[in-house]
């Protein structure tokens, strides 16, 4: 045919956050994969396990022993990448530039339960757990200017602990995805005297097309740009630049939309879902930054199957992402999930 | 110690061809790693496999069957992520922003046999994939502005069949990576009025500590900002704009490096070393561009052994590429490797 369809014909799509292009093949979806298998995480896990160094009374490398935590525990990463005590040092030649950085990296389980990840914890267990992010960011913000909060889950995205923890990094300078949503956001707000989130927050509820779960406060979305198959972006729909700024009720409901989307995600091919999960608010600079909103990416690798994932490789470390799906047809999968979990039922 | 030290100290390094920072943490590469381990690629392949729909004779999953090709091979990809016939269309709203794109997408077989990879092949025969990358790069550029020349190679990079086989896909449109370096050798050209590459070739062999291989006419470092642990780039000492410019000698020149630093790759951790590698050159957009140079990249995911990889997850997703060993320790141990292939001895 020769009228474009999105679902069948190649196409770019913009990401206005980072300002970068995502190529889109829908047709390729349907080449048969003969590539590498990852091991699906399917099995049943203890609530206690005596070799993990997360869990409670254990001792970890360095020596220390973990409390017997009730609910989340938060200490300084045993492996930091960065370091309080790091010497001032700046190398302004173009093409050899080089900044030392001042920062914290600490880790956050996020229950004593060993066998439990974000889905399967109540309701009032995520909200300790958003509260946790809340006061980590409190903390922190006082003395560093990004404070980034992330989860990294499932062996294959590298995490070497099904142990349910997260981690943040806090550090002095702006790291390289900060500094280009800073600027997407201001060119935006000069552009159009609005905030960019807030107005795309408007068009996604307006469309409904992409919209995976939502609560009073909070909307998920499969964004109009993503790269990964299942990749999805965490909106508020209020006013809000950073994590500092929730309330306690605000807090509550987003707990809820966490659990919402992660149940539909370990639903979608039954098993614990793997991802990269983190945080996006304003720089801790003194401004107030009303061009930021604040929201939350998941980067989810699997594609096909709990074994098959996305590699980004190739033609996507050269030039450019790719995906095989469309970001809508992503969005009415894990929409048509149920909301209970499937080891509940 | 109050003075910083580079191998000690967390600190940020500048890409300046994509104008992005890396944090590089080198004390890291102390901890224990406990996560997902790779399976190595070190099995013997026979020169022929029935199975393979990449050996000669054999018939491709859309019907067709394979010549008794003598040298390489060059077939339109059968699940093309990019297609000529596409119809026109762009979307311009700010944040639901799309454009049709139109291409092809080609799969090059380096070699009939399905069992030796670059760096086992003969100097000719990879002076023939050379020719081949050349050949493609004439005809392609006829039609496309973009034409991106790769290989992705070995199962932990997606790599669905060993037999030895890159890639090419050309386009109208200029991928996210192209116009950022764009960006780059333009910025660099208006400040200093030289080319940015040339300028950091002659510091580099000035500078000696980060080659790893170099003949008359080519040389590899690790990037002062590589963000792999085994990143190399691949650079001419000559002025050059693109690969159709290539001259024989050239050629010939350009697979002794590539067989110098493959060699080194696969002695490193005694396997077929995985990687994506891939060219970029000026567009082909009818201007000299001579602001831009040359080069190609290999982006390799290993980092302690053939089984345990770097995984740029977490932190690196949601803020920054992260490394655990300098760029300067990573050049110093390929520099070491014999320049025998260890299978060869
Ligand atoms: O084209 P192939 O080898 O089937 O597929 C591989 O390379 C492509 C191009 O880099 C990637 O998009 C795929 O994710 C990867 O599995
Ligand atoms: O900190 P961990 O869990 O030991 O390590 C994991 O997360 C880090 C932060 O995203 C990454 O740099 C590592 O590559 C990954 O293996």
């Amino acid at each position: 045919s020769n009228i474009f369809d999105p679902t069948e014909h190649p196409h770019r799509r913009f990401n206005p956050l980072t300002q970068e292009w995502v190529l889109v093949s829908p047709h390729r979806a349907k080449r048969p994969w003969q590539g590498q298998e990852e091991v699906a995480d399917e099995s049943e896990k203890p609530a206690y396990d005596e070799n993990c160094f997360l869990c409670q009374g254990n001792t970890r490398i360095n020596g220390e022993i973990n409390p017997n935590y009730t609910d989340t525990f938060v200490f300084t990463n045993d492996f930091a990448a960065l370091n309080e005590q790091t010497p001032s040092f700046e190398n302004h030649d173009p093409l050899f530039r080089l900044s030392a950085e001042q920062g914290v990296s600490r880790v956050i389980c996020f229950s004593p339960d060993h066998g439990r990840s974000l889905p399967e914890l109540s309701l009032s267990e995520v909200t300790k757990v958003v509260q946790t992010w809340k006061q980590e960011c409190d903390d922190l913000s006082k003395t560093y200017a990004w404070v980034q909060v992330f989860e990294n889950k499932g062996a294959v995205m590298g995490c070497s602990n099904p142990h349910p923890h997260g981690q943040i990094w806090a550090q002095n300078q702006l790291p390289t995805l900060a500094i280009k949503k800073q600027n997407a956001f201001d060119e935006y707000k000069q552009k159009f005297g609005t905030n960019l989130l807030a107005d795309y927050v408007a068009k996604e509820i307006a469309s409904e097309e992409r919209i995976v779960v939502m609560n009073d406060d909070w909307l998920v979305v499969v964004p109009y740009w993503a790269a990964w198959p299942f990749e999805t972006l965490l909106l508020p729909r209020f006013n809000i630049q950073r994590m500092t700024e929730l309330t306690p009720s605000q807090q509550e409901s987003l707990a809820d939309v966490l659990k919402q989307i992660t149940i539909r995600y370990d639903n979608l091919f039954k098993c614990s879902f793997p991802y990269s999960m983190g945080w996006h608010g304003a720089p801790f600079d003194g401004e107030s930054h009303e061009e930021w909103t604040l929201h939350a990416h998941f980067f989810p690798p699997l594609l096909r199957s709990a074994t098959v994932k996305k590699f980004m490789v190739g033609y996507e470390m050269m030039a450019e992402a790719q995906r095989d799906i469309t970001p809508e047809q992503a969005a009415e999968r894990l929409r048509a999930q149920p909301s209970t979990h499937y080891k509940a039922s």
